[in-house]
């Protein structure tokens, strides 16, 4: 028998991703694990979700642009503190370095082993969130977190958000291989 | 110096849950790691990103409602073969034990540690994907994943999925706690 909780999220665990933009022409940084995939395919489309609160919103509608980095587990201080602090009172420009990519308003982290340059494609409104969709212009890996020419997850070694426990988890062991565990119960039908 | 991969999706590991609905009045159910949070607050949103052409995108349409359910991580081979057949081919209603919760036409998995049942709160237009957005209804868990009152992911032993290397991971060890390991940083501003 299984307990009600209410209508609580339980989509947990996310992928912990350092978004950044630029606001009045400086980069800013904040740790979002609200994301999402939109559109895969020709169009690769992902999502932010963000309080309408928050500072980067402002640089995300005006540039039309932004990032998504990943950080590996050895940055998880840094990617805590980005999602303490507000760009409205404290200064993150300088926190890490950054590089440009094809749009010149999406600063990205070299630290980050995995960086996503991404244009605005629409956003999404929400009560007290805005959800922004961004088209996937440019993906730039570490060569070390690459396998062949996939990003390997086990090599990014990212960080794993859940809101119930307010905790990161690492990632664990490779588990079984997609399309494929499954069709052993496809046999015997 | 990083590798620029063209505009590929490297948003991953993302969460894998089975989608659940009835379609055309039996339970159908579909492996999606396309998930994304949309508004989290008093009104919880999360998402499914479907490609059109799949079987379960009718059902949700006609009645309005949708599960998301959480497997363990010894659920790999049903998760992954769900995921692998279409209900316009293969009658998956008997597959797994449901069980209804305050809407009627969304089917939930027994076996599955973490279930919520989704009121379809809009559809999001994508190029070749539906993005159905929901609202959590209700959230149920098995007592043996909680901790307190909170879903714990440790015990719920989740599949992560990951396209580039096409493959399930396990969860891995908690490493720190948020909102709480980057104040290290905040004092030394």
């Amino acid at each position: 028998m299984k307990t009600p909780l209410g209508g609580v999220n339980a989509l947990y665990p996310s992928l912990t991703v350092i978004a950044g933009a630029l606001v009045q022409g400086k980069p800013n940084f904040n740790c979002i694990a609200h994301v999402g995939i939109m559109n895969y395919g020709q169009t690769h489309l992902i999502s932010l979700s963000m309080a309408k609160v928050h500072y980067t919103n402002e640089g995300i509608l005006a540039n039309r642009s932004f990032s998504v980095n990943i950080p590996s587990r050895t940055m998880v201080a840094q990617a805590d503190y980005v999602g303490l602090v507000s760009g409205k009172k404290t200064d993150k420009s300088q926190m890490f370095e950054v590089f440009y990519g094809k749009l010149e308003s999406a600063p990205m982290i070299s630290a980050c082993p995995v960086c996503m340059e991404c244009q605005l494609e629409r956003v999404v409104d929400f009560e007290t969130h805005d959800l922004f969709v961004g088209k996937i212009v440019e993906t730039y890996a570490d060569p070390g977190v690459l396998t062949g020419n996939q990003v390997d997850p086990a090599k990014v070694d990212p960080l794993l958000f859940d809101m119930g426990t307010m905790s990161y988890y690492g990632i664990g062991p490779c588990l079984a291989k997609c399309w494929n565990i499954g069709k052993s119960l496809k046999n015997q039908e």
